[in-house]
């Protein structure tokens, strides 16, 4: 990793990540999240470290989505990192779903072996399996609390580590341990449970939208795709820059499945034991994947600024020694003037970076970890009273002179700018990229292409094609084995246009999202 | 469980908790965790539910700590739950510590049996441990992180679930797994890592004392109760209600132990390659359990106003239907008007109570939850413009009239007053039960004696002994032995008046607090 600018080479562009993302886009997203301090591999198989930067981030989509669990009624709370292995068996489809990828406590101490090297002993009567999920040991307790139509619904969400012993890793999309948020609700009626459902998709919406400036499509998964154990599974999908889909949350209508398993049952207003009926609900730092392959660039993150650690970086320029003082001092009070001034509900995040280092090294560590402003801060600029102020959404070598007071008078609505036109961008690239494909022919031609422009080592995927569907399983999984595309979802938005599946000529009530997937 | 209050039985003083603290402190504390809705077994052995109330009290303490830690300069990020065996055996006295009591990772799915049950499959090629800490994972990152002493100081922090397998588990006090923050850091040089050392121990001193309205003794441990693999560990030492004591929090200097074994170099200013100082310091979930039993009573939980999920709870008194929208209007409105106000720099905290039950249960109900204060405001109070006022720390018969507009201007008052009372009347009580003790006579009579009052089936404990200590852990270990009194700590501050160990006649430089303890 350079720690600043690569150096032109060949007359190619100078860009501070390498390779770019035409380039190689697997390669570039690591390297992004290596240039940004985001998150590196650990000497454990398949387990990340989070860096503190990227675990500002995590700490800021908590907090945001938090905020927005509690305001919907929900409360938090802790279950145990351990399921027994009976508990993952109650539910036939749910532990099909996991058998394949879960931690094993098999012993609870250890002891010195024959050679003197430690080894398991304390074997346990029966196994435990680390959680990849908590819908069974949290049915388990819910069946304790839960008595009367009076304790219902209960609305619960727990913040939590899982485990899922994935064989083919990527830092944030897909590891063995991730941290993430897991909603557990149990209702009187069905219709409740399929509100709660939805509300909690539309929350994962909001959330997406409006902090990641990340487009979705909400929509629900078939049957291939379905959460082990679900009646029905909905998503938000997104489109990344390479074109492919990532499921970026889901929300699971569980009907009475784990509650028959797990014996949530209740007395109703008329008296009758009933089931409850339950929901399930989750994101997880795989979000930050998603928020790299949404807007960073071949300079490295780029950050909406709802989600940034720092909102604004301010960069002292002190060329003589003599004028550190006076520079720094300066600096100083506009961090703390711009620390009273509210964006988004929060104050304005703010980063003096004072490191002794060459000033273009300081300026690119900023851009490399996509602070949306930073600010040039010299002896000039302070006898004009202004600031050099660059934006992280505009190329690296568009700045200008801006008055100190006009900057932090406006400030937060440069912030929102540079949000409404993340999420915009974004926009733009999915519809630019997505097609109404009515024939089977020009799916294939569509998908099959590599969609190489001259001189592109890394293909960039076809993009989501709008295509009917008559639902068949059979049908799905020979396009996937064919052209590994996948149904992302039905949309529940948007008109429900009928039509005919153009693989089977069968009736379908509406396109559905067919992609190429993370 | 008794929904309310516990009826009068032959004259004995009524309360919401059987048994008493005098009766059966130690099942008097699952009672009260009960009745408060803060925690409960689960079917993981060892393992805990903590339910939402108890819950929010560790998000409260969560939310305080952090900003202390980033007020010092820390900041957050994650490492791996699973530690390789062969990490873990890396710092001798630091495996040898936790060994005995650690849940062991051996295989990664899960496979039908002969008889159709699943068993796991997939041995892995070394065992994991599923983290009781996290100094060995830590400090293998720290090491490919730290290259020159200008990478140095490295102050990290991460909130963690962690495991430990103890036999004998307690809600909050000891569970196999619970929930922590363990801070890492590492420096160039000793002082500083002593530095940080004392620094992080006197941030829960002041947390404890300030948000808990716990009074603590900060001191240092002596050799048999070192952190393995510490050079020296400190504490904070609480005395409870019974009069045991509780160590609350630790932060050990741990040389340059970890760093050798992990391998954390760094280039030094003159260009010599060091090894770096490394601190780690936690705090936990048990901190809960400090709390109830230094301010809980036999009717239930009092919670520290800083730390409560609610400050204040309005309990509608509704006797005619046709006056509920009134009532609920005026409460609603008074809700509003409080949340408006600060506290300890938090807007005031409001719950209105509209279940549709009797009064005295609505009330008891928070009571038992320990709540600082209870309004109660029907349509008499409204028609007065006042509410009915009772406070956590006085008899629940104590109430008052207080205008509205008083009570609104003063409630952050009174919400600190209670605050301040409640730590007055902690230290209060762990001076009546602090005695000088010279003579080891007096020690044994002091320590070995019942200290039974008439009629007490739960013997007392004695308290805390300052008494001289030559260091001897021989003579700890008799001690521990024949009275089940170890040393708790070695006073850091007051006065260190040298004077003669009472066990062996030898010098003593000061004298420590020897107690019974959790």
């Amino acid at each position: 990793m350079s720690d600043g600018k690569q150096q032109k080479q060949g007359g190619a562009p100078q860009t501070a990540i390498t390779p770019t993302r035409e380039q190689n886009y697997a390669e570039w997203y690591q390297q992004v999240v290596r240039a940004a301090d985001l998150a590196e591999n650990s000497p454990v198989r398949g387990c990340m470290v989070i860096k503190p930067w990227g675990y500002a981030i995590w700490e800021n989509m908590q907090r945001a989505l938090d905020r927005m669990f509690k305001e919907t009624g929900h409360r938090n709370a802790y279950f145990p990192l351990f399921i027994p292995l009976s508990f993952l068996q109650k539910e036939a489809d749910h532990v099909e779903g996991f058998a394949k990828e879960c931690a094993v406590v098999t012993h609870h101490r250890l002891k010195p072996g024959p050679d003197g090297k430690l080894i398991p002993d304390g074997e346990l009567e029966e196994p435990l399996i680390v959680r990849p999920t908590s819908e069974t040991i949290i049915g388990a307790t819910f069946a304790k609390w839960v008595q009367s139509y009076r304790d219902l619904p209960l609305l619960i969400n727990q913040w939590a580590n899982v485990v899922r012993w994935e064989m083919r890793t990527r830092l944030f999309l897909r590891t063995a341990e991730f941290l993430w948020q897991e909603g557990h609700t149990a209702h009187a009626t069905e219709a409740e449970a399929v509100d709660e459902t939805m509300k909690m998709l539309r929350v994962y919406e909001t959330f997406a939208q409006e902090w990641m400036a990340m487009p979705v499509i909400c929509g629900e998964k078939t049957e291939g795709e379905r959460f082990p154990g679900a009646v029905r599974t909905y998503c938000i999908e997104a489109m990344m820059q390479d074109r492919k889909a990532l499921q970026a949350g889901t929300s699971h209508f569980l009907g009475q499945n784990f509650a028959k398993a797990s014996g949530i049952q209740f007395q109703s207003k008329d008296g009758v034991q009933e089931h409850a009926w339950t929901t399930s609900w989750g994101v997880s730092t795989r979000l930050i994947g998603g928020m790299i392959m949404t807007h960073a660039d071949d300079d490295g993150l780029v950050l909406p600024p709802r989600l940034a650690p720092a909102h604004v970086v301010i960069l002292p320029v002190i060329q003589k020694p003599e004028m550190a003082e006076q520079v720094l001092g300066w600096c100083r009070a506009l961090a703390k003037e711009l620390s009273s001034v509210s964006f988004a509900g929060e104050p304005v995040r703010v980063e003096i970076d004072d490191r002794d280092i060459r000033g273009g090294e300081k300026a690119w560590t900023w851009i490399k970890r996509g602070v949306p402003i930073r600010l040039e801060v010299g002896p000039r600029d302070i006898e004009a009273d202004s600031v050099f102020c660059a934006r992280r959404d505009r190329g690296h070598k568009e700045k200008s002179a801006v008055k100190r007071g006009d900057f932090v008078g406006g400030v937060a609505a440069l912030l929102q700018e540079i949000q409404d036109g993340l999420l915009a961008r974004a926009v733009a690239h999915r519809s630019a990229n997505t097609r109404s494909i009515d024939t089977e022919a020009e799916f294939k031609a569509w998908f099959a292409a590599p969609a190489v422009a001259e001189g592109q080592p890394t293909p960039m995927h076809a993009g989501f094609a709008m295509t009917h569907f008559c639902g068949d399983p059979a049908i799905e999984e020979r396009i996937k084995d064919e052209l590994g595309v996948t149904v992302r979802c039905i949309p529940i938005d948007g008109d429900a246009e009928p039509g005919t599946c153009p693989f089977s000529g069968r009736p379908s009530a509406r396109r559905v999202v067919w992609a190429k997937s993370y």
